[in-house]
């Protein structure tokens, strides 16, 4: 009996699990769980006896052989109730979901976790990611841990302190004059060529289930009562897939009831194309045109599945918000008094929770978990180790990489 | 009934518990519970049950009101077995307690969370602390939290990402061009006009109590079997003192046998007092007389109790070791390809393993667990930001501090 499958999010199609993410009619494959199946050793009431990390979801994870999986120490982060924002912002409850204590001091730590062990399923020993940081250096480490060998392009303002990890984590770097789908173009090409598989957003199966464990953590972490809102600062969105699909495995499950929790997505103004979409009334994505936003993982002007984003954020009642730089160090600032470090995306979820309060569509009664994803530290202005090589396009890469 | 009591580590004499941490006799107080008292609610098979953080103890730390307690969710960390490591080694068994994974990205979460607890109880509303860096950062965040008011002074080449931590919790934040114990000397001088208490090293009664959750942690992560060996990175010597007393708590409420771990503190060249000590065979400690040693947090010349950690690592069969900033470097940049952000004190942790590999001290048999205190990326040379004072003495304190 086949524990997993892959369900076509566009075309309702069901195809078996492959190492593939997108259907043949373009739509994104999403991991079909036999649910049957997972509730015969998956137990609500049993969680508490598993291991402090993502993996108590085992049966929810679409690894083939326990054998394969590659964890440092990944999630069931802390969800912590701010007394002091709730207060000030009239809220019955606020969290903040405290990603920056994953390995790596980040979020992309799960979804890594999630396709490092996948590849290990499928025996693949290269990988390369483009990445605006910190997917880069969570790849980097998982590849580390399974003798993968690995390639990571960010954009050459990426925070140096990030490409320093990257290096230290033994990942061959490079930096890019363009932006992440730049980055993505050359790695693209490479793939014949190198030999590896490109594990950027949607491009394997791995990274959306990885994340998805953080709602399934926010639900068990609440005792199985979602809270009324989310708000998640937003670049791919993998995020918002992946949580988005946990809570209806849950509800499949009969573990939690509806309604879903009305998920925000909060973008920095210069690259805000969730927002611009989503106040259109046609229900199809637009990409940014132009980029001026600061260098941080919302700055992706082309996410792979756009359409999907905004039917998330429309069936879940959600919105999306674009924030201000200027707000984002408000709010950075705001949560380091409440003692949080916290990176810029979390600032800017802080920021759009604000925003959001101020102007109603947050709720006197409404239950809010805001999602910090890093630390503080990794964006002081640092400057790349200067022997990271800054490529243009492939005919440059080939040459730096080759060299 | 008293809960918890004090005894004193030096004559043993037992007194009510308060705010101090040293005896008459000038032995340090260490909190003493009353273990019938604490089986009556703490179940060794039913801890799997309580938060993941290290309050789940809460019987075995000594805060008299649950509503004092601040917690940012720090402790239960993981704890990684290091295949690749095992076999460069030969080990049967080596873990990294990935203590980096805490709250403001240290181990001293632990011992400021019960630090600042214990000064909610007592209503004190003003703290300070000499620091080498992540201590003061920690305090800052827990004191932030609860809403106390907080002055850190550290050596003016503390790393600067940690002092940019301090700020941004919104710390008093001063550098001074001596070492620890001249920035602990300024602080004791104003605590009269100040108004503030020291929660420095052994000069309150928390921060033992919080550092002792590691030892707790580790017992109950592998099963109620103690390792062999641990290796840790020592200043101060706080964390030493509290897994030790961790793991006669345990052997007294019967929850592990005996023997104790061999208990291995790890210095760096330059300033390593309790290695120099332990040499000799006089039972008195010998502070460093000269300092050459990196600014980390290794570095203190002058620990508060010296005698006591001397006679914990001989009580266990432990040792202490030497290690160079070379080998520092080396073992950061092998934990780097093993996945794992190491602090230059958590690298020095396995370099002490490796030699004493080398040696043979550490055996084929052994269960080793190193213990990485930090991230790698604080200690990225930055500058401190430019509006921190520098102050030499107590009287350029007080003009930069009232000025």
């Amino acid at each position: 009996m086949e524990r997993f499958r892959f369900i076509c999010s566009r075309c309702g199609k069901s195809e078996p699990f492959s190492y593939k993410a997108v259907c043949d009619c373009g739509g994104t494959l999403l991991v079909d769980y036999d649910l049957e199946l997972v509730s015969q050793t998956l137990f609500q009431n049993q969680l508490s006896l598993r291991s402090s990390t993502m993996w108590r979801y085992r049966e929810l994870l679409p690894i083939q052989h326990q054998s394969s999986i590659v964890s440092l120490g990944e999630g069931w982060t802390p969800l912590l109730r701010m007394p002091t924002l709730e207060k000030e912002l009239q809220l019955p409850a606020l969290w903040i979901k405290r990603e920056e204590q994953n390995p790596t001091g980040s979020f992309k730590a799960r979804g890594f976790a999630a396709a490092v062990s996948i590849m290990n399923d499928f025996q693949l020993k290269k990988a390369a990611v483009p990445s605006n940081g910190n997917a880069a250096s969570a790849l980097s480490a998982y590849a580390a841990r399974a003798g993968i060998e690995v390639v990571v392009i960010v954009p050459k303002d990426c925070p140096g302190i990030i490409v320093e990890e990257c290096v230290r984590y033994g990942a061959k770097t490079f930096l890019t004059s363009g932006l992440i789908h730049d980055a993505g173009a050359i790695l693209e090409q490479g793939k014949q060529r190198y030999g590896w598989v490109n594990v950027g957003t949607l491009k394997e199966p791995g990274r959306i289930e990885g994340k998805k464990t953080m709602g399934l953590e926010l639900a068990e972490q609440l005792g199985w009562k979602l809270p009324d809102v989310i708000v998640y600062p937003t670049g791919g969105g993998s995020g918002i897939i992946g949580m988005w699909k946990a809570f209806n495995e849950l509800i499949a499950l009969g573990w939690i009831c509806g309604p879903m929790p009305r998920i925000v997505s909060v973008q920095e103004s210069g690259c805000d194309p969730i927002v611009q979409s989503i106040h259109q009334n046609d229900s199809r994505f637009i990409p940014a045109a132009n980029t001026s936003s600061s260098p941080t993982g919302m700055r992706v002007p082309h996410p792979p599945d756009g359409d999907l984003l905004l039917s998330i954020l429309r069936q879940t009642n959600g919105t999306a918000v674009t924030v201000t730089a200027q707000e984002i160090a408000v709010s950075q600032k705001r949560l380091g008094r409440c003692g949080i470090s916290s990176s810029p995306e979390g600032a800017a979820a802080l920021a759009g929770c604000i925003r959001l309060r101020d102007n109603g569509w947050i709720r006197d009664t409404d239950r809010v978990v805001v999602f910090n994803t890093s630390h503080a530290d990794k964006y002081i202005h640092w400057a790349a180790p200067p022997e990271v090589p800054i490529v243009q396009d492939y005919h440059d890469f080939i040459a730096a990489y080759d060299g």
